[in-house]
C-alpha cells in the first residue's frame, strides 16, 4: 500500500499532519514532504521510517481538486538581453497575476532546438496561451499551437505574421515621423539615421516614417545618411562613427533604438563632441534608464509594458468569435522631449 | 459519453485528426480544440456539431502520460522595475530551460495580498521550486512552502533569512572595499557614499566595506559624507546634490548601485561638473547599460546572471542531505575600471 493512499478511506478520523510525522520521525518537514510526494532524494532508511509513520498514523495527502489545472501563459523571447524585455515581462505579469495566472518566461535564442524543447515543455504544462515577442516560430510549431488550441499573440512581429495570428505593436512609422519632424523643426536638414535589422517590421516602419517626414519637408533623402544597425549599443556606436566620417556629416542623428542612441552618444563623447550643442540625438523606445543618460535622451516612447498588458489580455480573454483571433493592434507612440536635441550649430 | 472519451477504446483504428474534424465541421482548428478541451467559449450550436463529428469519427484525444507533471520553478521579485531583474531572469531561465523546466516570473510588490495570491497559484501549478529575489515572505508563507515540500532559495536576502533557507548573494562587503580602495589609490581622501536601503543586507555590507577600506587607509570616516538612497536613480541624483551642497564636498562618490551612479552623474552634469575631471563616480552592479553611460562607468560587477543560475541549480538539484538546504553562497564581485574615475582635481 502506497504511503499517500494509507489514510484515504479513513474519513474525518485522520487529523495527523506532516509536521507531526516529521517530529515523530526526527526529520525535517521538507523530508516528509519529499517522501509523501514520491521524490527520490531521500535516503532509504529515512524513507522507510517516514513511510512507516505515515501508515501508522493514517496520514492522508490533501488531494488536488479534480479538473483543476494550473493556469499559465507562456511569454517567449528570442533573447533576454535587453532592458526592453523587462518592460514587456512587467506588463504581461501584471495582467496575468491579477487573473491568477502564472507567466512562464522563456528565451529560445532563435534556435530551432530551443524552440522545440520549449514546445515540449509547453505541452507538458498545458499552458493556456502564448505571447511571442518579436521572434518567429517555424511554421510547424505555429501549426502545433493551433492543433493544441493554445491562443497565440505576437508582440512586435518580425515579419508579415501568419494571417490568423493577432499582433500587438507600436505605431512605429508615426514614431519615426515624429522624431524626424522634431529635428526638422529645430532646423536640421542633414539628419542621419541608424537603422534596425531590416527583417523586422518595426525597423522598416521607423525608416519609412523618417523618409516620409523628410519628403513632407521637401528635404531630399540622402541615402549615405542611412547606416545599418541591430538595435544594440555597439551598432549605434559604429553607426555614429560612420556618420561622423562622412565628407559632410549630419547635424543630428535619429538612432532607431534607445540602446543605439546611447552608443551614438558615447561615439560623440569620445570625439570630444557635445550633445546637443554639436550634434542632436533622438532615440526610440523610452527605456527607463534614458531618463538618466547624459544628457537625458529625447526619444520616441513606445508603451512596452502596455503592449505586454494588451497581449496578455488578448490571450486570456475568451474567444468571442473567430474574428477576434486576427486583430492587429498598434498602440500609440509619443515623442518625449528631454535634453539631447537642439538647433544645429551655427558653424555648419 | 464525453466527446474526448469516445475513441478511447478504439485502439489503432482511429486515425482521424482534429484538422479532419474542423474541415468536416466547417470551423477552425482552434474551435475544435476548444471543444475537445472542454472550454466554454464555443457557441452551443458549433459545440454540438463538433461533438457529433468527434463521436462519429471516433476522435481520440492524446492522453497526457500518467504521473507526468509540468516541471516549473517560480521566480519571485518584489518589483519588475529595474534592468537588474532581467539579468536574474536570464540566468534562472537558462538553467531551467536546459533542464526542461519552465520559469514562472512573478512580482508581489511587497504586498501581503499579492504574496498570498501567488502562493495559491503556486499550489495550483505544483511548482518544483521557488527562487525568491531580495524580498521577504511572511513567516506563514515560508511555513507553507516547507509543508508543501517546495525547495526555496533566496537571492540577495533582505535581512537575516530563516536559518534553514539557502541563499545566494554577492560578495558585497569585498565589493564595497574594492570600490573605495580604488578611489583611495587614485588619491581621493574625501569620498562620499550614497547608501542603499538599510534594511537590506547587501546595502549594509557595501557600507561596511567602505568603512573598512577607509579605516585600512587611516582615513577617518566622516559621517556627513554618507547620504541615504534606495538604489533608484532619483535617490542617486538627490544624494549627489546633498554631497555637493556640503561646506566641503567630496572629490569622489561611491554610489552603491549603478542606477544611483547614473543619477549622480546627471546631478553633476546639471551643475556643469565633469566626470571624472571634477568628480569621480563609482557604481555597483555592472548593469549592461553602464558600459554605455557617458562616461562609461567604473563599477563593481556582481554576477547577477550567475547568481540566477546558481539559485536555479540549487532548487532543481536533488537534495543530497539536510545540510545542503542551508548553504550560504557568496559569488565574487570584481572592480571594473572604465572612464568615470580619475585622480582628484588639483584645485581641491
Amino acid at each position: 500500500m502506497a504511503a499517500d493512499e494509507a489514510g484515504a478511506g479513513a474519513g474525518g478520523r485522520s487529523r495527523v499532519t506532516i509536521t507531526d510525522i516529521a517530529r515523530r520521525a526526527g526529520v525535517s518537514v521538507p523530508t516528509v514532504s519529499r517522501v509523501v510526494n514520491g521524490r527520490s532524494d531521500v535516503s532509504p532508511g529515512t524513507r522507510a521510517r517516514v513511510e512507516d509513520l505515515l501508515r501508522r498514523y493514517g496520514y492522508r495527502k490533501r488531494a488536488v481538486a479534480p479538473g483543476r489545472r494550473a493556469a499559465l501563459i507562456d511569454l517567449v523571447f528570442n533573447d533576454l538581453d535587453s532592458p526592453w524585455a523587462v518592460e514587456i515581462v512587467r506588463g504581461v505579469e501584471e495582467v496575468a497575476h491579477a487573473a491568477g495566472v502564472g507567466t512562464v518566461v522563456s528565451a529560445i535564442h532563435g534556435r530551432s532546438g530551443d524552440a522545440r524543447q520549449w514546445m515540449r515543455n509547453l505541452r507538458a504544462r498545458a499552458s493556456d496561451g502564448v505571447v511571442l515577442v518579436t521572434s518567429a516560430l517555424e511554421p510547424v510549431l505555429h501549426q502545433e499551437l493551433r492543433i493544441l488550441g493554445v491562443p497565440l499573440v505576437v508582440i512586435d512581429p518580425a515579419g508579415s505574421p501568419a494571417l490568423d495570428v493577432p499582433t500587438v505593436g507600436a505605431a512605429n512609422r508615426a514614431g519615426g515621423m515624429a522624431a524626424t519632424e522634431h529635428l526638422l523643426a529645430l532646423g536640421h536638414r542633414r539628419i542621419g539615421l541608424i537603422a534596425g535589422p531590416p527583417r523586422l517590421l518595426c525597423s522598416r516602419a521607423r525608416l519609412d516614417g523618417y523618409r516620409a517626414a523628410l519628403e513632407g519637408a521637401d528635404v531630399t533623402v540622402d541615402e549615405s545618411l542611412i547606416v545599418p544597425g541591430d538595435f544594440h549599443p555597439e551598432s549605434g556606436f559604429a553607426g555614429c562613427e560612420a556618420l561622423l566620417d562622412l565628407p559632410e556629416p549630419p547635424t543630428a542623428v535619429f538612432a532607431t533604438s534607445d540602446q543605439m542612441a546611447l552608443g551614438a552618444i558615447e561615439a560623440l563623447r569620445r570625439r570630444g563632441l557635445r550633445v546637443p550643442e554639436d550634434m542632436s540625438v533622438v532615440g526610440f523606445d523610452d527605456l527607463p534608464e534614458v531618463r538618466w543618460s547624459a544628457p537625458p535622451l529625447t526619444t520616441v516612447r513606445q508603451p512596452l509594458a502596455d503592449m505586454g498588458k494588451l497581449a496578455a489580455r488578448t490571450v486570456l480573454r475568451p474567444a468571442q468569435d473567430e474574428q477576434s483571433d486576427t486583430s492587429r493592434v498598434e498602440l500609440g507612440t509619443e515623442l518625449v522631449l528631454r535634453s539631447s536635441t537642439a538647433p544645429p550649430p551655427k558653424t555648419h
